[in-house]
């Protein structure tokens, strides 16, 4: 059981109406194996940092469990920095700043002992990059790939090469509906499968999330929040939980992919309730379990009385 | 078991990205007891028309079981009227007209046969009209309600008046955050819930609903469809099929709740496959039942293999 995670690492700024981080440990790769370790041991990162990356922060990616071979520290430059401001019902947000940094010329290497992964993450990153780290990996058992729409915008074609050989597109509905030209999420579901990944994850933030298979549609809601403090990595937490499952699990069936839904929105709509990883950070295993159950509780139909059907005069 | 559903009886004009109608049937209280009728026999309808309302539409609403004793025949007035534009994803919509005619004066008297009715539906009316209906009912078992921004903002005080005396409401997402003036909406609810009702039914489109309760939230996708015709009147025959699988059940404790909120969503995503209430009209009790175990098969989340959950180092 292995999982490889490729994305970014980064200095977070972070403003919300309940508060701001600076230079907070982000970036999707970080999110993606900090949800992962709970369900798989060691996720593997695939990720570059610049000479100002604190020993701090790699204490803490460390000390997670996270297997660090696969990053770079880029002597020569400054770590990866976004800066994002959420509104009020925080569904939307302003990008501050994206400084590429170190990223800009990121070209990973993948040591040897990450060739082996089964189950391989493709954080959201230039195609050509995912694509690069891809071409690595010997013989993947499960690819998952997330994007966003400045690549389905001005990489087209290096998106369209990597959806060809994924497993797994997990995307917003706004660039589910982008990247298919179909306002309609079932049609545009169809055409984002027809390009490649056999499974189409639509994420719906608030509203949860649906996931369209060639026989199959599984919907799971978004857990109803008190206190969300912070959507910022969110969706590579779910990716993560998803991710992890599925390695565990160590099979790819129906009721895997279900299970890992869950397990991944379990793991998201906890990483909401605080600033950037902490509440991640300082999860047990019984609170995440606490709240897998409760999805299950959120969303069981109990059985129907049957005779209520016959009732009618029809 | 008897269902009463006040409510609106209407000619809508409807334009969709799909099509038009001129002088479908429509109205609050017409799409609630077609929905209805499908769990318990002849929903009660309190509604008026004018004397434009034609023969041919009564004969559809007689011969689909519906109880017209209620049903007050305006000979000095008009049928009210309403016309609405869907915007090309079907999640807006502009009202084209409202003529309220007859509805302008309605005050609605209960036939004898009426008062004994156990599930009460009080459809988006004005709210001295909806305590006029439940002033009359001798002792009701069940009393569902729903509203609009309109009287939230219009006619707030008599609005409190009846969510002071209603077990269930039953509103949009915008409206219950708007009537609670908080934007999160576990917390709208439990501001909602401290106004009266026991039960709030959060209704959010093509995103599902969410009810809450003392003790717990239950979540239900919409159906994902391919083909959406008109939303028109989803709500209400949400509302219908909610009240009637209550009314067949004869109790209303948790499970009752749940599974009326499925036998709900399901004939409301039936509901807008066609245009008006010409998928409810031409519904088979079979094509309910299917839908019903789609949801099913939509949202129930298999056995997880447990010891994924320890394969970690946590």
């Amino acid at each position: 059981m292995s999982i490889l995670a490729v994305g970014t690492v980064a200095f977070d700024r972070i403003e919300t109406p309940f508060g701001k981080r600076d230079r907070a440990l982000g970036g999707s790769a970080m999110y993606i194996t900090m949800a992962a370790r709970f369900f798989t041991p060691h996720p593997r990162i695939v990720a570059v940092v610049g000479a100002d990356f604190p020993e701090e922060y790699m204490s803490v990616l460390e000390s997670s469990g996270i297997d660090l071979s696969g990053l770079e520290v880029d002597g020569k430059g400054k770590t990866f920095a976004w800066g994002g401001k959420y509104h009020y019902d925080l569904n939307q947000r302003d990008t501050l700043y994206t400084d590429l940094n170190v990223l800009a010329s990121f070209s990973p290497v993948l040591p040897d002992s990450f060739v082996n992964s089964r189950v391989v993450c493709l954080g959201n990153l230039h195609p050509a990059v995912q694509l690069r780290v891809l071409d690595q990996v010997e013989s993947p058992g499960f690819v998952l790939c997330d994007t966003m729409n400045y690549w389905i915008e001005s990489t087209p074609d290096a998106l369209r090469e990597v959806l060809a050989r994924v497993d797994c597109l997990a995307i917003n509905d706004s660039e589910a509906r982008e990247l298919s030209g179909e306002p309609n999420l079932v049609r545009a579901a169809r055409l984002i499968r027809d390009m490649g990944p056999n499974i189409v994850i639509v994420k719906k933030g608030e509203h949860g999330a649906l996931m369209f298979t060639e026989e199959e549609v599984f919907a799971v809601p978004a857990y109803p929040l008190e206190d969300i403090q912070d959507p910022t990595g969110a969706g590579d937490a779910f990716m993560g939980g998803f991710a992890g499952y599925l390695d565990a699990a160590n099979s790819f069936g129906s009721d895997d992919l279900k299970n890992a839904l869950v397990f991944g929105s379990a793991v998201a709509s906890c990483c909401v309730e605080s600033f950037g990883p902490e509440r991640l950070l300082a999860l047990a295993m019984t609170d995440i379990e606490n709240r897998i159950n409760a999805f299950r509780t959120l969303t069981t139909i109990p059985a129907s009385q049957i005779q209520v059907r016959y009732s009618a005069l029809h």
